[in-house]
């Protein structure tokens, strides 16, 4: 399966970088020049090379026992020149490569960011800390199942797990070679391999068992699985890289979630700030340099597309920005490469319930004011397919209870905090979708808090980022196991308040308009409400 | 192949204890009762085992991947009651195993000491230290070649390596099930494993190039392998357990050697102490608390017995003690298991020369004193082969060859660090041929040195002795590679002095008959010497 997203493609690719670090990367390349060998000097070669890197690497330098016979013949081919790639396991030094001469140029790992849907491989240049390139592809998973409950389902099977590990490791591999072809690099020459995922892709990948994630108390089987090899899964890297999976802070705050945190960098800043992963799962996290709080629910396929009458994942032909003009109520739509309309995507409802609602086709409680039941975006005559393509009220009813999820979500965790939605100085969205989203459009529904736009930070694939941020400083590695120690996971499931506030609160934007100024604005301007 | 070994098989595999250790073994057994997971305390499964680790083992606690999913089951199996056996590598505790329940009274290791001929097992108590039962076996590589150099040469050829790694593995798993089956231990109990072994055996039993051993300037692919593991090379204990070799300091001081150093606590004495092993090759130290030298020559293998006219191993038949009356010459001799004489092994031949030269048969150049090129020990009528088992001059020959390079290697010794042959206070003889030599003939013959006999140690098998002190103590593991990096290796063949010295010192004890004052007293009671 190839990966089909064109314009919107760079926008999933892209990492926001707003995290500047000293680039102390997963593994070194050390240039020596070692004394030959003599009878009055006759120390082993692994045991020269070892005591020649410890001078840089501290005294927990090992090599494999499979690296111990090209020690001797890299040693002398390079006549006791060699470059030594060493990477980090924990607080050991392992040597990893060892090759003839100054290699010292060509140094490189590979930062992941592995979504359900789509993954997302960043060939990072470790001398530099740069992105070389990037490629993408669906998770190779999806031949079983898109959702991730029917993933965790077929693990749960005989043989089930294995099927849905090579899967992803196949999908890999397949990123891996494309990065490596595109960049002329030799695959062994990529020497750590960094992951961000949520806590359900982290188990399949490494092939554990995630029946528990989905039933109460909601355990996993790990959620720091530290230092692990390429080659205990199979990745076509050097084989003794590390593999390193960004931590999670419970089933449903993952890794992808704290390399978000990470890249954002909001647990550096005294300012209180919210941090949201909206796809099938909603999450968030609220802090700032003190405290860090997260929580997590499932927000419904709504937003994913493929639920809604005429969804669609994003991909060409997928209609992604709407306006309906207030007087005339035509429309107005792009849709993704150009090409005719084949349905609605994500981005594409969000517009149409907020246009709804501001032209006055529904009302604030989500229903069509007129008697109708659909609302046509794209008539047949234009469309791709030969039909409407419609957003129906089915789909509102869907894209509200979504919606009031998150608000729900966040209602609970700033009360459990004891602070208000006003309290939130600043609002960082993750992931694809936050990027692809209208701003506006996820204000007016609700979707997001109505601050002031100039605090509100697109992030981009954080996940992304944030593994590239622990695959290029070790500091970064730290702070993000720190943040996953002393991060607060809130557990909704567990909050009888969550229920009742989920119930509450389906109103546009908000059952509470006060709490959305610039809506509140916009909606008495045309009329739509009385002060 | 069955070691058919009998009367002197206890002391082959006898260790002589003559160093105390506080037992901290190379593995550990924690048995802890954790908190079980709810809705407010939802950390991982691994995650929760860990910090509960940590408290008793550091910072560095690491799981491998392949444990993870285990560790669910038997928490939830023991019902949040564990015992979880843990493996030191390096700096890192790792989880290698978990049981439900206490599982405290059960903790094993294995100690080998893995000879060119023979390999022994020990099974030890990791709780006590002691050993609980031993398993001797040959050397499966004995198929492939008898000697060192023969294997050396294959392991160069296509597959050789593989074919001998193989070979000696399967010894070890047929002497850790025998172990097991003896005691009634699991062998994935068994969770750590320690190896004495010579460099040329070590670099067979990893697998690794021993070619250049045998090539100046002698240079090894390693002395000091550090903590590797037992699934790198296959051995049928815990799939995680620890290897650790022995190290050692050059292609022909081996961690036999080291391991015998540590077994006789020389390097913490204040007095000048001389350790030898003889084998086929010949190995010995020279120091103290402050400084520790060694060197290694081929022995030749005179004194394994087969080289000889009538020679074999130290198996059932093989006349190993011999007497001769200085009046009458009288022939008394013993075998081993007291079968019909088949030939002599080494210490026979050791016998057969002290004595001749004792009964004036042959003179100090080791010639016979009548025309007779020939001894008979045991006349045709006794022998089980129907034919006279007869000490040849060229046999006499031999072992004067290698008692000259025994005493030529001490003496460059000595004179390196400008001392004396009188300045050695203690003697160790280390190894089975040590063991079951007859001190006064070694002694006569000049292969020893002529000291206050109460300084004359036989260490048994120390080579396993410090395996064993390494498995149960990580205060001795630190010790040996102290030793390691601290002893100075002296490349005899480097030596110009030494080839001379070779030829000079082919008399009977010795040239310089002051040197030893015990024989000389004994020759002139014979009447062999004037004053």
């Amino acid at each position: 399966m190839q990966l089909s997203l064109t314009e919107n493609n760079d926008i999933i690719l892209q990492n926001r970088v707003l995290v500047d670090v000293d680039i102390d990367p997963m593994s070194r390349k050390v240039y020596i020049e070692l004394e030959q060998p003599s009878l009055l000097n006759n120390q082993a070669d692994v045991d020269r090379l070892v005591d020649s890197l410890r001078a840089c690497c501290g005294d927990q330098v090992t090599v494999p026992l499979k690296m111990m016979n090209k020690v001797g013949e890299a040693l002398r081919e390079g006549d006791w020149r060699v470059t030594a790639t060493l990477a980090r396991f924990g607080a050991v030094w392992q040597v990893i490569d060892i090759e003839p001469g100054d290699r010292m140029a060509r140094h490189y790992g590979l930062a992941v960011d592995l979504g359900t849907t789509t993954v997302v491989g960043y060939l990072v240049d470790l001398s530099t800390g740069q992105i070389m390139a990037t490629e993408a592809d669906y998770n190779g998973q999806i031949q079983y199942g898109m959702d991730i409950l029917t993933r965790i389902y077929l693990a749960g099977t005989p043989g089930g797990c294995k099927q849905l590990q090579d899967a992803v490791v196949e999908t890999l591999n397949k990123i891996i070679l494309g990065l490596a072809q595109k960049c002329r690099v030799e695959r062994r020459e990529i020497s750590a391999v960094t992951v961000g995922a949520n806590s359900t892709m982290i188990h399949l990948l490494l092939g554990l068992d995630p029946s528990r994630i989905c039933q109460a108390p909601y355990i996993p089987v790990v959620n720091l699985p530290g230092y692990l090899k390429v080659s205990d899964i199979g990745l076509q890297v050097n084989p003794h890289a590390p593999l390193y999976c960004l931590p999670g802070v419970g089933s449903y705050v993952g890794g992808d979630v704290l390399g978000g945190i990470l890249a954002s960098g909001l647990h550096k800043k005294p300012e209180l700030a919210l941090f949201v992963d909206i796809g099938t799962n909603g999450e968030m996290v609220l802090g700032n340099e003190e405290w860090l709080m997260a929580c997590a629910g499932a927000a419904g396929p709504a937003l994913e597309g493929d639920v809604a009458h005429d969804g669609m994942r994003a991909e060409p032909g997928a209609v992604y920005q709407v306006r309906i003009d207030p007087e005339t109520k035509d429309v107005n739509y792009k849709t993704i490469a150009g090409q005719k309309a084949v349905g609605i995507c994500g981005s594409g409802l969000v517009d149409c319930l907020a246009e709804l609602l501001l032209a006055g086709i529904i009302d604030r409680a989500g229903k069509f004011r007129s008697r109708s039941r659909e609302f046509v975006v794209v008539p047949a005559a234009e469309s791709a397919t030969g039909r409407d393509i419609t957003f129906t009220q089915t789909d509102i009813d869907n894209l509200m209870r979504t919606k009031g999820a998150v608000n729900a979500a966040l209602e609970t965790l700033l009360e459990g905090v004891g602070c208000g939605l006003t309290d939130i100085t600043t609002f960082y969205a993750a992931g694809a979708f936050g990027q692809y989203l209208n701003l506006e459009s996820a204000i007016i529904i609700g979707l997001y808090p109505d601050l002031p736009r100039e605090h509100m930070i697109r992030l981009g694939n954080s996940s992304g980022e944030g593994a590239r941020l622990v695959l290029i400083s070790d500091a970064s590695r730290r702070e993000v196991e720190k943040i996953a120690r002393s991060i607060t996971y809130f557990e909704l499931n567990a909050k009888e308040e969550f229920m009742n506030r989920f119930v509450g609160s389906k109103f546009l934007p908000h059952t509470n308009l006060d709490y959305y100024p610039t809506v509140k604005q916009k909606m008495m301007q045309r009329g739509l409400i009385q002060e």
